[in-house]
């Protein structure tokens, strides 16, 4: 499941070659922006699978979604989680590593294959980035998020500088 | 509900004009500090509702409390965030920016929005900051909290240099 | 049960009066890194008790395990996030200071009491560090970790410069 990590010379080229579409945002549910440089680092929200403004993969691990399901939807989330970066910083190429992921997986009290979920979202990040993805990662279970999403990533990058 | 972000020459003035009490700090929990400082930034522990040792609005949402308390237990936490923070650099207006809110929100599994508890939290900072509020969030529904509070606000702020 | 805080001379000397074992670096459950540095500030995953491979300390506070043995489980993830960071860093000797511990608690909706489990961490970095092992923290209650483990440890430290 975990790819050999190789570095990549763009992570632009990368994306374009995995057909990752960038462009739209997944819009806010709430009062807060989808990422904030501070210094040299740039912190995303904790961003949900959403095709624009419509929400995608609902529903709880262990419930109504299976493990493949809630990868689908930690990939989509770490797709967007790239977006929201690229919107604030321009190109992906200007990053020098990723640093943190968290996972918070919406499941059932006995469901304990969060670190399954979110490895979607990791090993798209050292598909992208290669060596410079390694990150370190939370995956949780929480017992509800924002309109019943089923994973929400939140990525911290730092920047060249 | 959200407020237009406008940029406010003082925060500290603008607490005032809200008539916000930031000399009193809640007592944290255990063994740990209510903020600390790292290069130019600030972050505070997951402050809850609390007049001193007194925890207030105790209790989940989706069961005891409703949206409505939960989002005024967000308020007072995050007035609470800002009073450790400037027990910590003095003034508010030493604050460059807002970077990140985590809003965990002790709810039912069927509870799905933390986004409007958590938006109280989030409209705070845009009503003190302006525009230099904007953060990123994750607001998730946790199972539990310390002593049953009902919302823990966490607040990363950079500081100007 | 809170130490006063001292300031040690040596956070390795104290690690080896205490007998910490920190050569043994828990292994990552999926495709992420122990620790990771970005700028002068390196931070952990969430590190549960393990030895290796090998997790210790299953199942949730509240239901099959007490909050004697969560804070058992709490010290030993917080030793492993000394042996991740260390494995970084070298010597524990070039951090400057604690920042911010998550303690994320795999309990019952019921159970209130995550500040005394995650005080066990807390104590164990006051015992090592003395007043520059003070941090920000986050104690919540969560419906899942991985594997079932019982407390997950998310260690910042700031690295003198």
């Amino acid at each position: 499941m975990t790819q050999p990590p190789t570095d990549h010379a763009s992570a632009e080229a990368r994306c374009r070659e995995l057909g990752l579409s960038l462009e739209k945002l997944a819009v806010p549910a709430g009062n807060y922006v989808p990422a904030r440089r501070f210094g040299d680092v740039v912190i995303t929200s904790s961003i949900s699978a959403k095709d624009g403004n419509t929400p995608r993969y609902l529903g709880k691990l262990g419930d109504t979604l299976d493990t493949d399901a809630g990868r689908e939807s930690a990939r989509d989330a770490a797709i967007n989680c790239l977006a929201a970066i690229r919107s604030l910083i321009d190109s992906l190429d200007n990053i020098s590593h990723a640093v943190r992921v968290v996972g918070y997986v919406n499941s059932t009290p006995d469901f304990d294959q969060h670190h399954k979920v979110v490895d979607a979202a990791s090993d798209l990040l050292i598909d992208v980035f290669g060596e410079r993805g390694q990150h370190t990662r939370a995956a949780i279970g929480v017992d509800g998020l924002p309109l019943n999403c089923s994973v929400g990533i939140e990525l911290t990058i730092q920047l060249t500088t």
